[in-house]
């Protein structure tokens, strides 16, 4: 076990990495070149322009000014400085609230770790059960409860507690009181800590959220219902049937709809094109350069062999190829009635229409025509939209079943590839190897290195795994893909980390041995091993928490990726600014990992309270770092108002609830079994907190209040009475691969909406003269068709 | 263990003694004197005359005539006889539903009754195992899975039986074929079965559902919503604050309103004085018979002691102070605005606004301002109406610990007692008893009697406490109390009789056990007794299934309270009528009784099929019977339309996974642990198979289509185009106290509203005009105020 010292050196070394990665992030940040890497949100806004279009030349690339350099760590003041309204004004409700969740560990942490350093720190290191134990231990084990004797609690000792009083205050270190009671009422403090904070916390985003949601300017998310499962009629077209079924049950307030076409297929050929294009861009730089000579190319296999041809005109005519395929492909789309999916968006005349059809069931079989709220037209996941609901129900069974299978055995295939990836088999496959490979120091390196590479691949891409089974899974909306994604990422981190490094051991033979074990047993088993893994524990915060979120605000990869694209691709600004690639805050992996921390809190809180420092110094840290990186880089790509926090807040209420588990099985082992029946309430309280919270919060997050549409209906219709809300909702709901890039033609078709003076047309007598009608609203959509000319490079 | 011969005793008595009610119930119901009793359904629906009238003077109480006698079975038939959609017209649909419970038991277990009977039973029969094994066995146990050799499913027995093939289909029963191979294939067979048949019915409940809605006559529940927790308003009374906020946020579809009196007090009153008016009927009818004496009466404790009065004096003077505090308190109810509860019925204009305000949420706290579908009038549990949300969870937390203690620890009281009640405190406590308890016969039989009797008391109790538990939770309807009572009363029934059978022993030593125990310890040591306890499930399924069954037709208690009232009280034709107790089918008892023979019959199918008949007599002898009783006996409080059918289907779903599982415990048992890989899908089929059901069917019961809604409301708008709806609604929900007895004045208030000329007057208009439409509203209560004249007798 390690000692305090060796804790110490691990600190400095991880503080020192940190460090060095602030000041490289520094040094980089004031560079001009580097602008667009560090503050690519400031250009997405509009609010900066690049610094190499005035100045020297020299300057243009690297920053002169010394003092600058001297003030190196001033952007931590300033990420603090905007205020949280200007904040969710400048990057989303949703950013704003992710922040919120390190602050709620600063908030649940720092007092619990006041109260346990002040309190129960003095009780577990003025005794000596450790010393007299004969065995090894260390200093921060000396701070923890292995300290305390056994059997503290037993209620004889309580009893004589109660006959010989204490003569006076100073002696109460070596008083022989029962010493669990601390641990005991500690636990009650902490849990009703928690509990507290977590309901204000609570109460607070939900406000926000409504607050948020009724100042937003009009979106077309609020008028709009999403329809899924339209049933197929022999008779009617999609978008016919569902005109006609909203006007014949919501007849006051259905105003326009908006099939949805499968344009997969489509999208592919946009993106293939975009990669033409980009090869295209390259060679014509390369050719530019250097105008002596035509750049060539091989058509074979990664380019290494085959016939050379000319590289400019193979793309130009590959480019020219894809935009007729699009085009082709675009119109195919428009004219099959096949490719109309079996859901639509419907959009209403008022936001009181649009929640009443969301938040109703509309038919008496309860699995068609299924509506819900829409989400944004960004976080839309076009790819969904049309599953039926029996293809629903066997996706989750066979994603539940593949997620338990990838949980606990992920690592048998693991195992088999590591088995075969060894140096005799590498040899034996590819013999030419054979003289480099014996070098020592290359064996050696090999050897250490390869179990772990499978291992360490695997982990890489394990958010990419769990987001494609989300996908699989049928969810219409990133958000809640990530979300999902997220919830499953932390069961599998709560599995493999947490469970994994206290019983060593795969989580399939953990789970196997869990089965065989009696039920009381399992809490014992893991609390007993718990004392003895903070050191692991406080080790892992300190790389991963510590250095991982200063390597964060680095954004090597980001860096390395713009500057070669710069060089090889850019030729204008637009280009430039495609070059940028701000990326997200990553709900899916960047929460499953605040809440491992906010686990690893919780269940040491008691018992060993030395880890809450390093705990409270991630949280504190990371909120400084991300709270620049939000500002200045992140760029989200939808905004859910912060519906994910019914998450957040279960994820922490389990964490407590296994930290309340864990510390009676510790206690039961340390022969203190009768303050299980004092322990048992903790969870049953907490299970009732989590009930009532999410009673009394959570259908901020799911439901839409009436009374906040019918407000902003009225105010909106006192202040803009002649308002063109069809135009307005017209292209909202468009698949992006229909709008043009920059989005100048969908103005056109928008504009062309407004003139036309039927503002209202499709009405209640729509319903008699309904092929005119439906004709109507089909050719509504003839936009993309518009735009196809322009596509051609 | 009972041999065949025992079960064929046991079965005789039973059977006879289900002969004998019969034979009772038809002698008892052809007499006229009894008619009330037997055929109380048809008295309330007016469609039957007393036989009393009529006649000569002694056939009106004997039946006389003889050939009657003869066909004294011809009930039977009779019952069978009315279809279906009549049933429903005649008794409601959930009496009808009620009814198909019995037909799916018939349905699942006929077909799996027959294929164990034909495969099964003859694989189990052609083992000698038992004979083998020296162990003392019967017959029963031949036939079921103990006769299987152990071990019979290892996997090289069966890449054996794939070596050698049987030479002729003869010798199959001689081949060592891996046995339980049948067993596994049932197991699947009978899952699938039961999950095919639970689909199909769930389907045609549900439509049964929905089309009982759709064609019900105009309703008030259709029209009308209950809003609980309206938030207090230091400046509006709780009537104009309902009356604003629909207006404002439903201002097309709001139509009225009807505030909630607390008039718990004075429906106690009520009762009260119904009490009184019996006694002072007794004394009255009393002294009509033998006027030359003045029944007198004392007015101490029990009428044992204390001061003798004239009793019909007393009484009258009694009932005249009753009905002045009546009138008293109808006024200081009405007067007193504390009195308004902070709920309200709200009614619509349109099903589809009612539908609509049921299912969405109103306000941004969403916990005031609750709306909910409201129940039917007579199904209103008026004492819960306004109990705030934060008191709720609490009390459902409480409850949840108290019937958590009721389930597990209710034998430790019951000990107490019988510990206290034995002979010799007995003999302490009333010394004067001691010269009669000392005779030998009443000592042996209050010592075999006392010990049981406490725990009889108790289970006779258990439903009434369960009842009340689910009052103090704070459910607003009838079925919604019975519903959780059953559900409840389900859990108890499976945790002490089924569990408590099978594992002798405690719910608490129960569960103290299998906490210390492994999870897959668990179903083993269930599954391997099961087996054995075949024969005690047997005897328990006649005895409470068949005999009990039986005496339920022939109503003993109603039948002795009505001799005893008519003869007492009774002095009109409508004391006569009021004597009567139809009763109800008591879904709280009746439905966990089912339930319980699902369970039997799941879990014995594969194991021991020798039960499944007795199962079945047991299913078709009370279809029969209940059928009979529903049509001529009960008459249902309300009418919930089959809401409770998800309960119903869970609980079935449940039964097969317990089987399942135990199927698994005993297989490993049985040495034939790698059969469990195989098993253990079918849990997970199953449960996967429940909440496609729940997405696909659930909906129904819970929420209302709106293009159900707008269809009824399209069609009555076409139908009856002035229709005074308002009028229709006015008094609907109006506290059943502030009803007269037999409901003449609220006809007349009702009138009156029908003949005001301002049908629809609180429109949009009257936010302007509040304080006079509000007012308005509030004395269109004024009918209760009217009615306190006629409550003096």
């Amino acid at each position: 076990m390690a000692t305090l010292s060796d804790i110490g050196v691990a600190a400095a070394i991880n503080i020192l990495s940190a460090f060095a990665f602030f000041l490289a992030f520094a040094i980089l940040r004031i560079q001009p070149v580097n602008d667009r890497v560090y503050f690519p949100k400031w250009y997405l806004k509009g609010l900066r322009c690049s610094p190499l279009a005035n100045g020297a030349f020299v300057s243009k690339f690297v920053n002169l000014d010394f003092r600058s350099y001297a003030r190196f760590l001033n952007w931590m003041p300033a990420a603090l400085q905007m205020p949280e309204p200007e904040l969710i004004d400048h990057a989303g409700l949703d950013s704003a609230v992710y922040l919120r969740i390190y602050l709620l560990g600063l908030k649940i942490f720092v007092p619990i770790a006041f109260l346990a350093f002040t309190i129960m720190v003095p009780v577990n290191w003025t005794n000596n059960t450790l010393e007299h134990s004969g065995l090894t231990f260390s200093d921060i084990d000396k701070l923890s409860i292995s300290n305390i004797p056994n059997g503290s609690l037993r209620w004889k000792f309580i009893a004589l507690s109660f006959l010989r009083k204490p003569r006076s205050g100073k002696q109460l270190g070596f008083f022989p009181t029962p010493r669990f009671w601390t641990h005991l009422v500690m636990a009650y403090a902490f849990t009703f800590w928690t509990c507290y904070v977590l309901k204000r916390e609570y109460e607070i985003v939900a406000s926000m959220r409504l607050h948020f949601l009724a100042s937003e300017q009009r979106h077309p998310d609020q008028f709009t219902v999403l329809v899924k499962n339209v049933p197929p009629d022999p008779d009617e077209s999609v978008s016919e049937l569902v005109e006609h079924f909203f006007l014949v049950n919501h007849p006051e307030h259905y105003l326009s709809h908006q099939v949805v076409y499968n344009a997969n297929k489509l999208s592919e050929l946009v993106n293939e094109k975009k990669k033409i294009q980009n090869w295209l861009d390259y060679y014509q730089n390369k050719y530019e350069r250097n105008p002596s000579k035509r750049p060539l190319l091989k058509t074979g296999f990664l380019g290494l062999w085959g016939e050379s041809v000319d590289a400019v005109d193979f793309y130009t005519a590959k480019n020219e190829r894809l935009s007729r395929d699009i085009s082709l492909e675009r119109e195919k789309i428009t004219s099959n009635p096949k490719s109309i999916m079996a859901a639509a968006f419907v959009s209403f005349k008022t936001r009181w229409g649009a929640a009443v059809c969301a938040q109703t069931q509309q038919c008496r079989n309860p699995t068609i025509w299924l509506t819900e709220w829409a989400p944004e037209p960004r976080d839309v996941y076009w790819e969904n939209l049309s599953i039926p609901f029996v293809f629903l129900t066997i996706r989750r069974l066979i994603v539940a079943v593949a997620f338990f299978f990838l949980t606990f055995f992920f690592v048998i295939p693991i195992a088999i590839v590591q088995s075969l990836a060894n140096i005799e088999s590498i040899e034996k496959a590819l013999p030419f190897l054979k003289p480099i490979i014996e070098v020592k120091v290359i064996k050696s390196f090999i050897q250490g290195f390869l179990p772990g590479i499978a291992l360490k691949i695997f982990l890489l891409f394990l958010p990419t795994i769990l987001m494609i089974m989300s996908k699989f899974e049928g969810f219409i909306s990133l958000s809640a893909l990530e979300r999902r994604s997220a919830s499953r990422y932390y069961f599998f981190q709560f599995i493999n980390v947490f469970l994994g490094s206290i019983i060593t051991g795969t989580a399939f033979q953990q789970l196997n041995s869990f089965i065989h074990q009696s039920t009381n047993e399992i809490p014992k088993t893991i609390g007993a091993s718990i004392p003895m893994k903070a050191t692991f524990f406080i080790t892992y915060i300190m790389v991963d928490g510590w250095a991982g979120v200063a390597a964060e605000i680095l954004r090597l990869k980001p860096l390395i990726i713009y500057h070669l694209k710069n060089f090889f691709l850019v030729k204008t600004e637009k280009d430039q600014e495609e070059a940028m690639d701000p990326g997200t805050i990553g709900f899916n992996t960047g929460e499953p990992q605040i809440q491992l921390y906010f686990l690893l809190g919780l269940v040491y809180a008691i018992v060993t309270p030395i880890l809450l420092p390093f705990v409270i110094v991630f949280f504190a840290l990371a909120y400084v770092v991300f709270r620049h990186q939000i500002i200045n880089v992140y760029n989200q790509e939808y905004e859910s108002a912060a519906a994910y926090w019914p998450d957040v807040h279960l994820r922490i209420i389990v964490a407590l609830i296994v930290s309340q588990l864990l510390l009676m099985g510790l206690l039961s082992t340390k022969e203190a079994a009768s303050s299980t029946p004092l322990l048992i309430t903790l969870p049953i309280l907490t299970i009732w907190f989590h009930r009532f919270c999410k009673g009394r919060y959570e259908p901020a997050f799911v439901r839409n209040p009436l009374q906040e549409a019918m407000m902003k209906d009225t105010l909106e219709r006192a202040r803009e009475p002649n308002l063109n809300l069809k135009g307005f909702l017209q292209n909202a709901y468009i698949h992006p691969v229909f709008k043009s890039a920059d989005g100048d033609k969908i103005d056109v078709a928008m504009e062309e909406w407004e003139v036309e003076p039927s503002l209202i047309a499709t009405k209640r007598t729509s319903k008699r003269s309904t092929p005119l009608s439906s004709k109507h609203s089909v050719s509504s959509f003839s936009s993309p068709e518009d735009n196809k000319e322009r596509s051609k490079p």
